[in-house]
């Protein structure tokens, strides 16, 4: 276990992990740093963080370090996390404990709450295993509890910032399904396109924040729509020249509706070309290949899957396996023949997000 | 000027001041705080801050203690600061200066660079009025900077949520926008229903946070429409009873779409009472007098206002003065005198944002 000798070490460090916690608004990178430092601090085997969860009123654990397993949910029971978070909510103090309790299978353990405007709004646990057989100290305690409360503040920001982003998304979210409710044929198109886009670029292993992107754009792919009129959206038989024209100018419509407030390349590409194909025959610009964005082709896959899976006015959905091989036999004309791939794995992989199959 | 003696009194205060400047995301607090303890910390007359600005590339002044006038962009101006700016943005390091500058009106300054990842993204600069005589220390300028950079994170994360919230608000916006393009009779209409409450709030003295969710109510208040299709919507002549009903739905089937992803009681209050009366002959559900939220009167005010003074197809749109004298005559019956009264009031005291009349 490391030992400060002097208050002005300890200080440092604590001005240190205060700057380097804080440096981010990512809830998980603020957790994973809290983690670390406090599992640094006191070189500890285990630490695991909890925050108050606001619907259910309970302490849930959003991390752990050092269990071989981190599925969060067993952990807590198994190791009946919930009578010490308890006593910390009651008590509203830090606890040292080294002897052996019964409702806790690890060693000697320190808890402290995370507490702001005088309410427990989290906490932190930090043990050793049993044959490391070593105890903590009340300076311990008191270091760990001066530690938590310094980065708390840092940890609720974060949780702000994704609330805030958690309600973006479900707003674009509701409206677009507003938009899809206009026709009872698309119901739900929107919200399934997304889920689908998301999967295909989880296939294609791209970064978190490419995925929070083109689950927005896939949200809003559509949004064009708006625009157009009932007579010609929900038309029952075949469009004439004029009301194709005016469809295939919803593209455009939407990247100019979205345009000037939402600055983000990926999305604006994403809704601008979804109807482009790889051979260079969609709309509204005619790309080719190269020329169409990676999401643009990502979006264009969702889309027609889910318009194969659901009914419309003039026939009736067809099953997925079906869908799937239509796209697949249009690979490297309507579709790069790469992210076909991926969609096919994407479909193998991820059932639970074809739910609307 | 204040000295501490001890290194360790320095991390301390450097601790709390940390922990003090981070615990909110709201910039103009974050900045009130850094303002607040680098004036204290080195006890100076002066203090501002600069912050860059992503389109213009330039530091800009987001806030200073100390100055008479609050003018931020004729302080900078005045003072030259652009000239020490763009030293800390080509040297990337603080500077202490005691004689008097031909380009600096004012004494002794220190001006120091917030650096994130070998950046410069915002500036801090404190200074004495000449008369004060003091010098400042290069000990001085070291524990400024320290300051700093240990809080130039927490404006940082300031500056993103407020970036987030903006796009958010102009996404809602622009979809709103869309959703009056339907109707060219409606065209632009939440945005200005949006304004006036914004304006009537103002005049009522409510809180940043009532006005911050009234703007959204605002723009969100007709949303219950995208669901009514365009023969009912924008209908030429009267409307009968079955098309009359399924108007009068529009505030029951907004909140439905909302209520789901939008937590806010304001906002859902906002969209489902704008069509109720003071006296009770409103709908949805013939609320009467103080059962009517605040929300729903003033949007009701709003949407009255901007509805007299715009074209439809059915009638010219009325002046602004016919529109206040109309409404007011109204007052008692349709709406509720103290909220026709502050109406009044933001009339004649906002003009800039009634620029659509």
């Amino acid at each position: 276990m490391k030992r400060y000798r002097h208050e002005k070490d300890i200080l440092q460090v604590l001005l240190e992990v205060s700057r380097k916690v804080s440096s981010s608004l990512d809830i998980d990178q603020v957790t994973r740093a809290i983690l670390q430092q406090a599992k640094s601090f006191l070189a500890t085997d285990y630490s695991t963080l909890f925050i108050l969860d606001d619907r259910s009123r309970q302490l849930i654990p959003i991390g752990a370090l050092g269990f071989k397993s981190n599925q969060l949910e067993n952990l807590t029971i198994l190791l009946g996390w919930e009578k010490i978070n308890a006593e910390l909510v009651k008590t509203g103090r830090a606890m040292v404990v080294n002897e052996t309790r019964s409702d806790f299978p690890l060693g000697a353990f320190i808890a402290v709450p995370l507490i702001k405007k005088n309410k427990v709004i989290g906490s932190l646990i930090v043990c050793n295993s049993k044959k490391a057989g070593t105890r903590f100290t009340d300076a311990d305690k008191h270091l760990l509890y001066t530690l938590s409360n310094q980065v708390a503040v840092a940890l609720l920001n974060a949780q702000l910032y994704k609330n805030l982003k958690d309600q973006y998304v479900r707003t674009v979210a509701s409206l677009a399904a507003a938009i899809d409710a206009r026709d009872p044929y698309t119901h739900g198109h929107s919200e399934r396109v997304s889920a689908y886009a998301v999967a295909i670029s989880t296939a294609l292993s791209c970064t978190v924040r490419f995925i929070e992107n083109i689950k927005l754009a896939g949200l809003l792919h559509d949004v064009g729509k708006i625009g157009i009129r009932d007579n010609v959206l929900s038309k029952d038989g075949a469009l004439n020249d004029d009301e194709l024209k005016k469809i295939r100018e919803h593209p455009v419509i939407g990247t100019r509706i979205v345009h000037e407030v939402i600055s983000t390349p990926l999305i604006i590409r994403g809704i601008r070309e979804h109807h482009e194909r790889f051979d260079g025959k969609g709309y509204p610009h005619g790309l080719k290949g190269k020329k169409i964005s990676l999401e643009g082709k990502i979006i264009a896959i969702a889309d027609t899957y889910d318009s194969l899976t659901t009914d419309r006015p003039y026939r009736r959905g067809v099953s997925a396996k079906e869908a799937v091989m239509e796209i697949v036999h249009c690979a490297g004309t309507q579709f790069d023949p790469v992210i076909v791939h991926a969609f096919e794995r994407s479909v193998s992989r991820m059932p639970d997000v074809w739910r609307f199959v």
